[in-house]
């Protein structure tokens, strides 16, 4: 090979053949609008002077790109984790023990929305969303009946909760505790990423710099008491589904992932004792070539950013770890069994690029919430990849490719850019309140629909193969009368619980808000004397204030 | 880099995470049983002394490994083709019709039993098997059906159908013609690939020498008349069905295609005017990258052969084009949609393995013919990857993993050495008249079942994962008078013909069977004659003998 092998062949070979059969298109793009070259060849990581050692090397060594463990899925497949909750904490408990029988791998609670904003289930607020998302925890009693003979030291689970997250980890802490459970003992991850909620998600309650000490908060609690615990989950799901591209997604995560290890350093913690236990969570989209190379980039990105701006020794902070869920908005209510084509190659480009746990959305979710055999679906969906398909038995099968390792390189390269721009910003924080990161996001997601509704962005079923198919039969109905037993369970609960232990409580938890004490151990106490999340949050409401959506651009 | 690196890795990262962690096998096999390494990187490339132009090069340029064309689907996607037919002519017209207006690219048709070994419908042999996994076609009278208000001029049509080919294609010249459509103006395929009966598939009816003798009449007459169209398909999915591993696959294909080829030039062909038209067909299995390093050897493979081996001088007849089926036995009739994941993952491998046309199995077909709606689903999988997935847009975007050009290379090897053995043995004819392929066969065929049976290889659902899932709806059902139709319509067929014509043209073609020349010719004058498939293939039954399987083990 000499560098000019591939301008050879384009003379030679390409340009002949173009010119007598014109492509399909004028340009190729990436989902994120990356221009693709027709190949991709030893010349393009010469030319972009890649080097072997510096920006691949091996997995379980510095940078990671080709993965956190050196053996990786040969030791143990990813985590099989389906995101769900609905109706009740009985009826969710249920659906949790049907998954870790079909082989599911750890729990994934979907929270609904008033819990996630932090208001009780008989709240005026949460009429009408009562269990509609997600499963209503309103106090300690809930979070008891959902977790009812799930052992807790030996699952892992997951909680997609954030402005209340400090609240739902002490139920949980709560609970094992009272089943003889040490904290120090619990596995999970807290997605506890309250800045993304500002940019896309929207369930936040107090304005940013207050939140942000309730995160840190949750790393000062853990880092002492729930070593083994992911204290929080930064994700760049939402901001995604929300219209960002590739680079957004990855560029935003790590800003915000910046501010929060600078927030934590800042209020005193070593970044060693905090950054080991941080992870992520991105989507897997579409376009498999550029989401593999996305995680890559990440891994490379993440151990850069950690070992070198924030000066971490231990490798293992150096290391990141994301949970992967498929695409919430490539899902279509039309056709819906091509949803299943679409989270298949959707999951294995999570697992080719190396995740540490995975959901797949189920074929029905345009519809309804999954059904108990579309979410077996979806695991079987992982179930063959692992097992059947032979990806889990080589790490990091794509390395080397050239179009793999160009793509991989310029998704950090553009990424990297972003991030400059925000710290010139002065952090992600200023940045969200300037509204840049929601402008930036919306720029790509207007572009996106333009490009599907002028049809150079093929939607199959939707702007093109079109027509009717049966529709999906054994959608999920959930009892109507849920809301109503919720609502008389909580009510049950104050009347039976000691009063005065709930004001004392509450009280000692306003105090702790206004000054500068870690607030984790005060709402443990009140969780412990049945206060439930809404008047948890009262108090900090009180205290800290409401944020009001920005209306930046 | 330097080329310890690996060993230095493996020493320091790797030996101590699995000491510390076992890995859950003892050892990793890809589908076929090549051993696993946990990682391949460029110092494997590098110890195996790969080359980077001599082994991989560029598209469109010897020697092919990364595609026939410079720009493969940039150009053009695959044709997507979906193999169908059954009960008559009038209802797979109907199917035909149906799946054009779906957006399928060509036609691929299904014989059924007795039209694959030469009885009519009305024949005894062919008793209950009428329509049942293809369509009867009798005479011409069916074809002209088959194809009613299909544009013979713009679709491409392929047509399973080995024994009887040469019958089969003058049936499909003659509606062509009555259309006023010149034959050299057609494109297609017919599978007219004998060899692989024998040892897999087991629809041919005359000895192999004669066999052969048809398909290189084939060659000849299509080489003056039908230049545009692809005179045989040369199969390994049958043998890979019957249980060969991927080097099998590749050493009986190839093995069998040396033998047509060197036919063609004992006949006094030259090499460059057969070569081009030769086509392969392949399965699309389970292993992802072992089944895309498979097509990307085979690419490599036939290049040299035809290169070297029979000395062609004009690129295309270097080029490998192939035919894809996503893999039939790994379907389930156990939780049905599973059967969606596997041939999600297959088509892609067909797809980043560079296949020229494809078919995708439907989810119902370990249980009946499938549905419209099932057929349908096929076809969105392929439509979706051609244009949602991206992977259509780069050019061999596999091409430099140090894994997949490590497999390549392998799987290479392996099968050359097994070619070797059958050039050892005289050729595939005599290697298949001595029992050799079928016994490899059966041997890994029975230790894959052992390896099911003993849980070693996961089959989800079925080992593994098992459990009820609601069955299948919509199943096709087939109008159980559709066999009296046929025999009502071929019974009318011989009543209205010109009985003295039919005569004629069968004794024409017993004398010309019973001398050297070529019989395509005399068997296109019999079909226009409205002689019956029965009827020809018994006078060529009569030259040629009838062939009994051996029973060689």
């Amino acid at each position: 090979m000499t560098s000019d092998s591939k301008r050879e062949w384009r003379k030679n070979t390409l340009d002949p053949q173009v010119h007598r059969f014109p492509e399909r298109q004028d340009r190729f793009k990436s989902e994120s609008g990356i221009d693709q070259d027709v190949l991709y060849s030893a010349d393009d990581l010469e030319a972009a002077g890649w080097d072997y050692m510096k920006d691949l090397g091996f997995p379980g060594e510095y940078p990671y790109t080709r993965g956190v463990q050196a053996n990786m899925y040969r030791g143990r497949v990813w985590t099989m984790r389906q995101y769900s909750g609905y109706a009740t904490a009985e009826e969710s408990n249920r659906r949790y023990k049907y998954l870790l029988e079909q082989g599911q791998t750890g729990l994934s609670i979907a929270f609904d929305l008033p819990t996630q904003i932090g208001y009780d289930s008989d709240h005026p607020m949460a009429r009408g969303e009562v269990g509609k998302v997600g499963v209503p925890i309103s106090s300690l009693r809930d979070m008891d009946v959902l977790l009812d003979g799930i052992p807790l030291d030996k699952v892992s689970t997951s909680m997609t909760i954030n402005a209340t997250a400090s609240v739902l980890l002490c139920f949980y802490i709560a609970v094992a505790r009272r089943r003889g459970i040490p904290p120090a003992s619990l596995n999970g991850t807290l997605q506890n990423d309250i800045l993304k909620e500002y940019i896309a998600r929207g369930t936040h309650i107090y304005p940013p710099r207050p939140s942000m000490r309730l995160v840190v908060d949750v790393f000062k609690y853990c880092a002492a008491e729930v070593p083994r615990w992911n204290t929080i989950s930064i994700s760049g799901y939402h901001m995604r589904e929300a219209g960002a591209t590739a680079t957004q997604e990855l560029a935003f995560t790590f800003a915000n992932a910046i501010a929060y290890l600078q927030a934590a350093v800042d209020a005193g913690l070593e970044v060693d004792d905090v950054a080991g236990r941080i992870s992520f969570f991105f989507v897997a989209h579409n376009d498999l070539f550029e989401e593999v190379a996305k995680y890559r980039a990440a891994r490379r990105m993440w151990a850069k950013i950690v070992r070198h701006r924030f000066g971490a020794k231990n490798p293992r902070s150096w290391m990141l770890r994301f949970h992967t869920q498929t695409a919430g908005v490539t899902l279509t209510a039309q056709q819906p069994d091509n949803n299943l084509i679409r989270t298949t190659i959707q999951a294995l480009a999570a697992v080719l690029g190396g995740t540490q746990s995975l959901h797949v959305n189920s074929r029905d979710e345009a519809l309804a919430l999954p059904s108990e055999e579309a979410v077996q679906l979806s695991l079987r969906t992982q179930q063959i990849l692992a097992h059947e398909s032979g990806v889990s038995d080589v790490v990091d099968p794509l390395g080397g490719s050239y179009y793999v390792e160009t793509l991989t390189s310029q998704l950090e390269e553009e990424a990297s850019k972003y991030i400059e721009t925000i710290d010139d910003m002065g952090d992600a924080v200023s940045a969200i309140e300037s509204g840049y990161q929601v402008r930036e996001i919306n720029q790509a997601a207007y572009l996106h629909q333009q490009e599907v509704e002028q049809g150079q962005k093929v939607v199959v079923g939707i702007n093109q193969y079109t027509g009717e198919t049966p529709p999906i039969e054994h959608l999920l109905s959930v009892d109507p009368q849920s809301t109503e037993k919720q609502v008389r369970a909580l009510q049950q609960v104050r009347r039976e619980r000691d009063n005065s232990s709930v004001q004392a409580s509450l009280s000692r938890l306003r105090e702790v808000a206004s000054g500068e004490e870690c607030t984790v151990p005060a709402i443990l106490e009140c969780v412990e004397s049945y206060c439930t999340l809404g008047e948890i949050c009262d108090v900090l409401r009180d205290v800290f204030g409401e944020h009001k959506d920005l209306v930046a651009f």
